[in-house]
């Protein structure tokens, strides 16, 4: 099988490409600019990876890749006028160094572009590749609605809450590794599976990462330790501490939303809070019970051993982290 | 051949299932809004006269209008914002009425459904179809980019202002029959005369409506007359006026530009310039060269006089409008 780094490798030589052979235009500078600041590249390697398991050649799902990336990228410039994010892998965000307009209007201009480097693959596969990025696709905007209407919620539950990341983050994952899987000719019960691998790895992931945002070593963790709890997110820790919360608890969860006592006081504070109701060991429990699932469809592939192993591998390294 | 009202009555039947086929969300609320308040439904009418008039069923291309009409709705919707439009077809905008974020998400929801709607399209045509629809939507991007970095321009040529027009208006109309021409199985070179009739007539249309906008009769149009003199846009007559203006015409034309000089006298002012320098009589007569050129494209489909007679009408119509 091909290393990751190697994977990664192409992935940016490709994105090289789309970047140099489009003419650098008003509409086109922004992109060039999003698709030029870097990232992991997590989603196409996915891609890349989909395609290997499925006996398939990396190279054959390059674009299938960089169309999953370019969408990605869409939906990060669109997030970012919406919620006004000033920085983007510590950049200025598109709506920042240009105007709200070119952040519209470039980011339409790069979804429209994610579909013309699917439109490139046969007829044969072209209509199943297109259900399914569709369908993500729908699912990612569904998903970012969900976290805009959660902010004006104060009754939202755990499985709401699951939906609302599954949609906005994993079913992309899950989206990637099928795009390249259906380039290798996988069978719709092979798709299914590794579609189910890569949400449920997704929402293992996004729990873990919701913990490391209350609980994470700040030398490593790579954002804010207590972004989430000072921005008054409700995430999982929060919802299943007002949950499990007595009336005093409650009241002082409430009395810290949105409130302007000191910065440190609120994070310590809710720490300890989310702590004695035994938060944080749920949140690491259900991240690690959708891990668990993630690993059973994968084995479900029916697929030898060292086809799949890059894939277990990546999974694990995604969940150990702490960073 | 199917009358033009029947052809209405069936695109009105099937946006009407398209909205009640989908749950009302917070995502989809502001759809059902826009798609429900009305206007010509010009575009998908085009789809189903491009399939009828190369042999096909119109209610074969059903879906193929329902998503140019998708699209055309998703991008006013973000045109608007944009914009800064108040009101769409009398009524208050998405952005207005809800706010800027559900405009550009639930805006680019549309576009997936458009891609949706096509997907359903057999293997062998969508292929064809999907190529067609990307490079249009990229083109009307293109062509609104244009429109906004011509605000800002004072060296716009004619050539520059009819390559807009043609992005951001003519473009999808050529799209919109040639999506209806391959679901009825027509060649690559009707296609290609079929797209090219649609472009011109777009463009014709587009250049009287500059002039009516500007010379229109106020009980006749339906927008305010004068609107783009008062709002100095740089249409074909302000250009040519510019072009053949003597330095006082020039200085007194730029003098008005943006002033806060009586909106009555400006547009009087204007038109008499206008007039003076014959812009009026030029642009009728590119609008009636463009006019020709999309009917030679007509007769070289090389079909019975009676299939394409529908279409002739049609352009006939929107040409001697005076509305």
């Amino acid at each position: 099988m091909t290393p990751f780094p190697e994977l990664q490798a192409l992935v940016e030589q490709r994105i090289a490409d789309f970047r140099n052979n489009q003419p650098v235009t008003s509409l086109t500078e922004s992109i060039h600019y999003l698709m030029g600041i870097g990232g992991k590249r997590m989603r196409p390697v996915l891609t890349l990876m989909g395609c290997e398991a499925l006996g398939g050649r990396p190279a054959d799902a390059l674009d299938a890749a960089l169309a999953v990336e370019v969408f990605h990228n869409f939906t990060l410039m669109h997030d970012d006028i919406m919620d006004q994010a000033p920085l983007r892998r510590g950049q200025p965000t598109v709506h920042t160094r240009w105007n709200v307009n070119t952040a519209i209007l470039s980011g339409d201009a790069m979804m429209i572009q994610a579909y013309q480097l699917l439109a490139g693959y046969p007829a044969g596969q072209l209509r199943t590749m297109l259900h399914l990025f569709n369908e993500s696709a729908f699912g990612v905007c569904a998903g970012q609605q969900m976290d805009m209407d959660f902010e004006k919620r104060a009754d939202v539950t755990v499985p709401e809450y699951i939906e609302m990341i599954r949609l906005k983050t994993a079913v992309l994952l899950g989206c990637a590794l099928d795009l390249g899987a259906c380039v290798a000719g996988a069978s719709e019960s092979q798709m299914i599976h590794l579609r189910q691998f890569g949400e449920h790895l997704g929402i293992s992931f996004q729990l873990r990462d919701d913990y490391l945002d209350a609980f994470g070593d700040p030398e490593k963790f790579g954002k804010q330790v207590g972004g989430d709890i000072l921005a008054d997110k409700k995430t999982y820790l929060l919802i299943r501490a007002l949950d499990k919360a007595d009336a005093g608890q409650r009241d002082e969860l409430h009395r810290m939303s949105g409130s302007t006592c000191s910065p440190d006081d609120k994070v310590t504070r809710t720490r300890e809070i989310f702590r004695d109701l035994g938060a944080d060991e749920e949140i690491l429990a259900e991240s690690g019970r959708y891990y668990t699932s993630a690993l059973t469809h994968l084995d479900a592939l029916g697929l030898p051993p060292a086809q799949i192993d890059p894939l277990r591998m990546l999974a694990a390294q995604l969940l150990e982290r702490e960073s």
